[in-house]
């Protein structure tokens, strides 16, 4: 028999960061009687040279993470907030290059979108909150190299036809009627990975991206008629991938949102594929990495996002 | 000393009601290869000659809330859905003149809109979920009266300036400056009582009247330029009286949702209205009702919506 | 054909409120290295002459929501939190005793419990929350009377046998089978309301009045064998009453948690009520109130927390 | 200037993983009238040749997400659920021994605990559920190998003395002032992982184990003086290496749940550490890994749960 604890051996400090989460930061820009909105949540989290704290308890390396929020709030002001990406590089550069201790910094970003009301009087500082989906920024800086993921969750989508299910595996626990035309539906959350790495290179149209990405998901899920949410996943990847020059991989995490027809019979009804339940749980969970061919993956199976 | 109490007195039963509550819907129409979706979450509540099921434990009188939940998805086949406020009307009319120990029946529903989603692709079947508010409607039936209170909820809305406070009270415990130029955010809960109540009257258009209601309510907040949060309020509600004839009773929760500007001094900053902190607790709570003048209010002062 | 509506009438206010909401404060006692934690969060709503403020926008009657805020922070201070009750009447008071234009407040008190972490050393200052339900207290006074409701939700409690449900009425929607051995299960939200009234009687003790209202209860639901939900909720009201002669009505709202047995037949088992499905939407939701022969009903139907 | 895109190469597929989340199960046991429960919320993900049907959508190789649900259910009947480890291990190895294409199982399990009523009936049968924190398991298989990670979340826990925080750097955005007397609370969530990785050793005693960690973790909390939370979380760590052999790795998420001491100056009081504000957002978040000496970290930076 193998052995392969080490009882005897010691505790030791392995990964480690720090620093504050869900710093809430609205920025309105004045042009006029015209008002912009930004409305951001950052999270901050920084490593480094970071034992002492964790072994001994001293703070002689630890900038606080109060501080951390003070300089979002600050940078808010001294930069303005143009992209969520470009607020969030600017954070991870400050952290690195003023801060000895520190080798990497991490920022974390959700976006709220708003649009405008519309007034009847002058100017335009009235606003409704956009509720669909929040974006999602992911800055990573140690010193030389940057990593740029964006991304969404919450986008709830549906086809109510040209989605079919059938020709699986059946073992002794399958149950499931092969189905030709179902609703699919599912709540998507997805992240794309930037190639743009160092700041000799000019940097993606942040806002465009993300506009011209979320469009091309979208139509690649009505698009294509499903097989399997997985053939549909990898669709709305592979048409991220085609048509963004800019982004390397992307990854979703798609639960199928089940919509089940309703046995009307007992009542002497027919559903024609019209009335449905929506369950909460349990849900089919599908999660890929599509990735442009000789790249390497890099956003993590699970995805997370503060 | 007066003696309130009356410990030898036994229990009795007081107002009671039962049903299935959440029954989530989903009703899809197809003109060709056009849909349309309903997407309803369905509460269903009874009363009547209940006592017995309370004190002895018989069920003599109760129709099974499994059975509500089997009625609600038998209607939207037999019935169609054609606003969330006539399906109730079907589904509380069914269960008061078709159950003789049903009294009273309460119909409570959320919906979820549903947008397009733009394909080059013949046909008009994907959809994406429409974030924003989610629609509530109630209707209540006693086999004689209807009572039809419609409203909304989680719709935020903001307004980047045109809005003061100060010349308040001030007492030992109060330390708040008073403001000239500040943020008015809120996430509206509204509710809105119909004085259609009989079935001899022509019912009202429900789906225009909650698109007009929602656009006046939108305006007025945009609108009114605010010395108070609750005199927005009362300029919501009023508009809706004066504009639709068909309500005669609005009840709004606006939590105050506070955006405090960030205090920049410390960095060397200024802050002139740019920055601004959005907190979470706690928030200013503004209720009120507002009634077309003579009308009965009916609305609970505390607005629950399943 | 009757007219109802009157569209030339004007809009009026009727019932409002305004105050803070979710005031989390933590009070800690030190008796030595020994500590003790009270845990609340506290909302404050006032009404009164407020007519000014909602039809001008004139603030000269409103104490600001942020002052209701310091109060709560001060008064822990100057008061102690010796129960949630007791810290609402303290607070209650001085609103409508203090502030002329204020003729009633609400106080409304969610409360988290904490048990103490065992340790090796000295002291007694280590908490761990103890997650199970969440007190709830509301305090109203208007200048002359006390009205105290206190309560509880999210205490989720399950009986594995001992409960059936038969006998019921079938329509031509009814499929659901009768059940002579079903899991009950249900999260309980309670709220009852004391009989004193005034500051001439002497106050009941409430930490023992929660504690036993709580025992009760809970022993309640777990000694009736049960023939419906709502033979069980009776059941829990009326030992209550019967036991604690401070109490003159409660209201519980149960929703039906089921559980579901699942049908191992496709595969070859059988399931003697072992193995259940636990289901989230839709719930059976059983809601009734309790009184003392003879007492008025003051709880509302539909019951809120904040 | 760097090339670093390839937008001529295509999309190919990268990891990816399906299965059915959150199967609610709840396994009764009877022992004469005294009934056992165990209640779980079982996630299965699988991975292996699953090229094809992302990229033509055929389903050969894929067994429906809805059979992995049944088998849940069918395994809670067949092997009962001793542990939650236990039960994800005869699934895992269910999946990928009885189908050639699946390579992997993934098992996440959460684990809901319950408390028995005291009643005064024969029998044991009635329950309360023990809301304080939610258990964790994952057990991953790959044919060969086993890596079982455990855990907990949602334990809240606080010292309401021993905590200090002061000796940290100070840049031209720190206005923190030093604190040599505070409150520290955190919502503990950790992972720990297990050395055990082949049939061929012996099995740890789940059940003990995790009792033995939790408890471990609690005391380590309420044990250290503090000066940082860095500092806290290390020992928490350690403490469970020192005294479990079989875990080697254990990862901690700690957000810094900050209670502010209330300035009550202004109002003529002094707050000797007695009246404080629980602040929700933005906090603090402490995460790091604690490892046993040459072992290899595995539990990724980011802890998801499902």
């Amino acid at each position: 028999m193998a052995v392969h604890s080490h009882p005897a051996r010691p505790a030791v400090l392995g990964q480690n960061q720090y620093g504050k989460a869900e710093n809430r930061v609205v920025k309105i820009t004045r042009d006029g009687a015209t008002h912009h909105v930004k409305d951001l949540n950052v999270s901050v989290s920084l490593s480094g040279a970071m034992e002492e704290v964790h072994y001994s308890g001293s703070n002689a390396h630890v900038l606080p993470t109060d501080t951390t929020k003070n300089t979002v709030y600050a940078f808010a002001k001294e930069y303005g907030i143009e992209s969520a990406e470009q607020f969030g590089i600017h954070l991870a550069r400050h952290f690195v290059t003023s801060q000895e201790p520190i080798h990497r910094a991490r920022i974390r970003i959700e976006e709220y979108a708003w649009d405008r009301i519309e007034t009847s009087r002058e100017g335009a500082h009235s606003f409704v909150r956009e509720g669909r989906e929040t974006r999602l920024a992911q800055i990573t800086y140690d010193g030389e190299k940057w990593e740029v993921v964006s991304g969404l969750k919450d986008l709830v989508v549906m086809n109510s036809t040209d989605s079919e299910f059938w020709g699986y595996v059946k073992d002794k626990y399958t149950t499931l009627p092969e189905a030709y035309d179902r609703i699919l539906a599912t709540e998507v959350s997805g992240r794309w990975r930037f190639n743009w790495t160092d700041d000799a290179r000019e940097m993606p149209d942040w806002e465009k991206s993300y506009e011209q990405t979320r469009k091309h998901l979208l139509q690649a899920f009505a698009e294509t008629y499903s097989l399997s949410l997985q053939q549909t996943l990898y669709q709305m990847g592979a048409r991220i991938i085609d048509h963004r020059d800019e982004i390397d991989e992307v990854r979703f995490s798609l639960p199928n949102k089940h919509h089940f027809p309703v046995d009307l019979e007992p009542f002497g009804l027919k559903n024609d594929n019209e009335v449905y339940v929506a369950a909460d749980r349990p849900y089919g969970l599908i999660e890929a990495t599509v990735l442009r061919d000789g790249c390497e993956a890099r956003i993590p199976v699970d995805l997370t996002d503060l």
